[in-house]
């Protein structure tokens, strides 16, 4: 990891990016679709999102009952499979739903399978990557994989479940990175503090120095070290479905960090606008069909439509 | 109103700006403090905010039960208020409370008293002003003032009571309008649409050309003919009491659309971040105690601050 601005501009020179996650498949309600059953899983959406700008390598377990070929478009896009192992027993299913606003999944079902015995062991080579994304796993799990491993930046998400239920497990994880990421209603159950700011600052107190929150359809909200920063949300009018948005968001900030090799102010706004651009070809359909669908030249029009929604002039008096 | 940006840089060079609205008496509940009964009113909140851009002249009534000295401090800041007026009877009295997230108020009784028999009467002068401010009242009245007026932008702010049972009129004062200023609940009731970009463009479709969306927490969002832009909330830590935060916001895009005389694309943004900075006063304090602490370094430096948390750079790639 370089402190300079002008290094990894490629995908071959960017630093190396791990992430320990879910591949899933997952069983998703919407007010247009009743049980669409389709690929899924935070590894998977995390992975093709940061593929537009490094080349992330994914550590998961499927089941035997998982055709591999799905996971083809990933190989594609570069993304590295070679510690994506099968284990004997069925793969990580979640089933959800969504309510007329397509706000919070409810989640209906969650059978962890494979993943209930999933024992991540890294290699010499992935202890020493740069960057390193905990999807949203059993905090247990992702304590055990960053004791294992020197990344110079570890990310986590997480879920109100392990917040209600395994606080003490989630906060020796906080001690251990340096970044965490979660949605608003998350952030306030963890910290006990209503206003964005305040919980921001309660959970920076607990350990990680960056804070970002998930605001769905408000966007999202950073606070690195004493520096905020607010980036809206993509207005598309064709909602679809938000799985998979707030894994896909979580790769495109990770996948820029790589990229630049740099983490700093101004590499953490470029990665929310660029996971915020996203995430808004993913809630456009089911699946990773949104996702699929996005690519370098979509991705530099929706970052330009953000500026243009923003950038205001300095007050002239 | 000139059609270049280097006019109108001090209050006397401003153009002309007039809000018809409710001079009242509040009496506010939030969780720390029960019926605190303070000075309110949509022109008084809108006029104080714009009072640090232009010299706003109010039309309103008052009752006898009124202390006329309680609008000094309006006096003060060059407010015109020779269109004040006092009538037999009493002074508008609204009532409400707030619920532990200080998010929308409820309303628990509006007593209109002197307000419910004013009929604005415009003389020659006001009839010309260049910016009109419709505050939230009944779409009739508002419609009665508009169409007195010769304003080269008028604007108007309406409430889901007028939505729901005043539909018909409201839509008359669309047709007559330049800007519509509303909260974002308000927007999907009046639009039928749930996306904030749909209720926008659906209401653009009714008329004025400038939509604007107030989100409370989450800021504010603006349709300006095919123009987007998006705000922040400052993010204050000491939130007290929101009344008024709307009419603050409105006079501060009204003032400094006035301050430059001149409406587009970028005079806009300014008076969004201008009015945002401005109701983070107000939301700081009980009735107008928040906005009186407001002058020109506070906004400066509220604005910067908001510039800080928006900015970033063009995308590396």
């Amino acid at each position: 990891m370089e402190n300079t601005e002008s290094v990894a501009k490629t995908h071959d020179t960017a630093a190396s990016l791990i992430v320990v996650g879910s591949i899933a498949l997952d069983t998703v309600s919407t007010p247009s679709a009743s049980d669409r059953i389709g690929l899924g899983g935070s590894a998977t959406y995390f992975s093709a999102a940061a593929s537009l700008l490094c080349r992330p390598q994914i550590i998961a377990v499927l089941g035997e009952d998982f055709d591999r070929s799905q996971l083809n478009f990933l190989e594609e896009r570069g993304v590295d499979l070679s510690s994506v192992t099968t284990k004997p027993g069925k793969t990580f299913h979640w089933q959800g739903s969504y309510g007329e606003d397509l706000g919070e999944a409810t989640t209906l079902c969650t059978d962890l399978n494979v993943f209930a015995d999933f024992e991540p062991s890294l290699n010499a080579s992935q202890q020493d990557c740069d960057f390193l994304f905990l999807g949203n796993i059993i905090p247990q799990l992702q304590l055990e994989v960053v004791e294992q491993s020197r990344a110079k930046f570890a990310v986590a998400d997480t879920m109100n479940l392990w917040i209600n239920t395994k606080r003490e497990d989630l906060l020796r994880v906080l001690g251990r990175i340096q970044m965490l990421v979660l949605n608003e209603a998350e952030a306030q159950l963890l910290s006990g503090e209503k206003g964005i700011l305040a919980a921001a600052r309660k959970i920076q107190s607990l350990g990680p120095g960056t804070v970002i929150i998930k605001r769905g359809a408000f966007g999202a909200f950073m606070l690195h070290e004493d520096e905020l920063f607010s980036c809206p949300a993509y207005p598309t009018p064709n909602i679809v479905d938000p799985t998979g948005c707030g894994d896909t968001f979580a790769g495109g900030v990770l996948g820029t960090l790589a990229r630049h090799g740099k983490v700093c102010g101004d590499t953490l706004r470029e990665g929310i606008v660029v996971g915020t651009a996203l995430a808004s070809f993913t809630i456009e359909g089911y699946s990773l069909d949104g996702l699929k669908r996005a690519d370098i030249h979509g991705l530099r029009q929706r970052y330009a439509t953000l500026e243009q929604m923003t950038r205001f002039r300095a007050l002239d008096m």
